[in-house]
């Protein structure tokens, strides 16, 4: 019986809409423990992924604010996008995803790709914020920050991965 | 009679070739002088082109040791291309210009652009030299250092468009 930690490629897609990041994750599997696998994701994503793996991963986030993925965004990946905006989309009002949502446009205008934020437990207020805020930098300065946010998400997201694979595997030893 | 400096989108297309850059520029034109237009050039380039746009700009160029430009290429910006690598071309042996080909073939598959170097009075040894020093970097970092090549290039390019018009407008008023 396999104890490690191994996913197959669609998996870590789900986490990172990269390819070569989930090429090389699976490549890399099976892992240790969850902190090992966050330290090899690290390296992939900041050493080897090329920009335009960024910007495909990038491509597989919905605007935040809206829960309709990408279409070709996974099954995954679009429920986790859902569930790490719930706080946002709980504390939203008509007016204020309205506001969010011009934002988004015009950021994606400026820059050519999503506006990336780890939403998880943040207000609507407090995305729009930093949306205003991030929104005056140089392009290539918000293309690191986004890929910094894109590592906070993948970490969640890997970490839902091996959760839930510890439970098998525990359930499976009792 | 015009007495302003000013191109149309094609030729500041010649000299970088991102769209957006070539667009923005004819906006701005005419030029009071040369060094106001570099002010204007280096201000979109780096503030407003996004990535996608200096992507595309580093796909106009042919791979360094190679006369033959992509086919989305102008005629002027490949003609220039082949001056701007006239020392490198002049002290080129057969096994170094393999060499380069074999590098630059390494490069585009880690960074996934073209290497991009201002080779202006370059040598095929100092080019190669600094392919290999900069092989080494992030893929992140790497895609600023080439942003900042291109604008040494756009600069130089910039500077025979002028003085083509310079040298026009004096003939006439002669």
């Amino acid at each position: 019986m396999d104890l490690g930690l191994g996913f197959d490629e669609k998996d870590y897609l789900s986490c990172c809409g990269s390819t070569q990041f989930a090429k090389e994750m699976a490549s890399a599997s099976p892992f240790p423990s969850y902190n090992h696998a966050v330290s090899v994701a690290r390296h992939i994503w900041f050493n080897t992924v090329d920009v335009n793996g960024w910007l495909q991963a990038f491509s597989a986030h919905p605007s935040i604010g809206q829960t309709r993925a990408p279409s070709h965004a996974s099954q995954t990946s679009a429920q986790w996008s859902k569930g790490e905006q719930s706080t946002a989309l709980a504390t939203a009002t008509g007016s204020s995803l309205q506001e969010l949502a011009e934002w988004n446009a015009g950021y994606m205008q400026k820059f050519g790709f999503v506006f990336l934020i780890c939403a998880s437990g943040r207000s609507t207020e407090s995305i729009l914020a930093e949306l205003k805020k991030r929104y005056t930098n140089r392009p290539i300065v918000e293309f690191e920050i986004a890929a910094q946010e894109q590592m906070k998400i993948t970490e969640l997201r890997l970490s839902k991965l091996f959760t839930s694979k510890e439970n098998t595997l525990s359930t499976t030893d009792m």
